[in-house]
């Protein structure tokens, strides 16, 4: 799945590039944009008694963005069950001029519940959405 | 009261000065350190079951703050009453030779319940801080 | 104009809604959208030799907003001359049951010459385009 | 080297814990404090013509962190030469009853020259002091 971003004005620091941290935050956005994709909202997770901790993100910065640059921000699912879900991500410019990659990562989250704060498995109703994700 | 912030390098943005939008998180910082200094904390006041959510923020930007340097963000309470606080802002540099004001500006917060969401008035314990506030 | 924003995960607070200084940041795309859509981008006037400091900001904070909403983010020109440009903002839930303010603003910004910072005039490429505005 | 960094309102989201793309941001800080602690300043390497773009990141998020903590942000050099810096980073609280470690992390930054872009090595006067630190 490839989500569309404009690096806003307030993305880019002083050296005229978009600060790396935002990628983070676009992880973030493409990964429960992927969710929506396949039926799944954060919203109906935590009311269920879940939350999602990330656990880990790694990224390589390997080319800079700019200001009113479209990005596209490719998300991957790599895992998905009852306990975690991992991501991979790959952001490149929409200009089919500059095809480079501009971040590559990865990420994993897990499952807790909501009250105790454990590691937590999901009801049936997410596992079954997220198998069909890995048969198509 | 008088709070000290240095700007990070991820405040600023491509014209190379603070991001203005920062400084409305700083005036937060400024009055959140200011009711710690009278002896409030905003646990304490979730705790006691409000909320206090902001209602109203102006600020004019006169001239820009740079990367590394140390600011000193004065705030002074206008209006502290058990529905509501009302502050100013002034943001200047420390360095003692460049004196002019960066940023001035003012916000209002009032108290509510959150349970219902409505304004509320704060209990006694608080509004007796407030009260020595204006005696001094 | 009207500027659809989703509020992200990271753009809410413990509180459970939307950190109010997100606000101020969407008022400048929804200002920059209005720009690109009369043909004019902040890329161009700084290749011109021209920036856009802003000098103003004000909010009302009528309503919260939360996570995974989508926004409406209205931007209304009210002065565009060779100085300055000024802008009002009227932010609404774009679901119809909830036609509500969320929040709602103005702000200024002057242009400035890129090497002296002093306030300068645009050229009439970009005034002539700020008339057709008004005589629409 | 240790960094102290308290959790501030606007750092926190829904989950009422400190959003995880902040603590990228607290390791930028650390390293910057750090080099300031053995007498460089970035605007001082910029000024001699070079930037220090980052190209790696890591987090691992083991516990989280609340609004108004103070943390302590250890920050390790584990590689200093005249063309890359590398860091490793750990997240605690102050409070001496609550000694988990929040976050672990590393990153790496390059050199590069600000005209051509391309990695660069860093005058001798920056080297030297690298050395310094791994001499001690």
């Amino acid at each position: 799945m490839i989500f569309e971003k404009r690096v806003d004005f307030f993305d880019t620091d002083l050296m005229q590039v978009t600060h790396h941290a935002n990628y983070i935050r676009w992880f973030e956005i493409a990964r429960i944009e992927f969710l929506r994709s396949i039926g799944i909202t954060l919203d109906e997770i935590m009311q269920d008694g879940y939350l999602f901790p990330i656990r880990q993100v790694e990224a390589k910065f390997q080319n800079p963005s700019h200001f009113d640059e479209i990005l596209q921000i490719e998300v991957i699912p790599t895992a998905l069950t009852a306990a975690k879900m991992e991501f991979e991500y790959k952001i490149t410019r929409k200009d089919p001029d500059k095809t480079r990659v501009i971040v590559s990562g990865k990420s994993q989250n897990v499952f807790t519940n909501i009250q105790t704060g454990k590691i937590s498995k999901l009801p049936d109703k997410y596992v079954s959405k997220f198998k069909k994700v890995f048969e198509e």
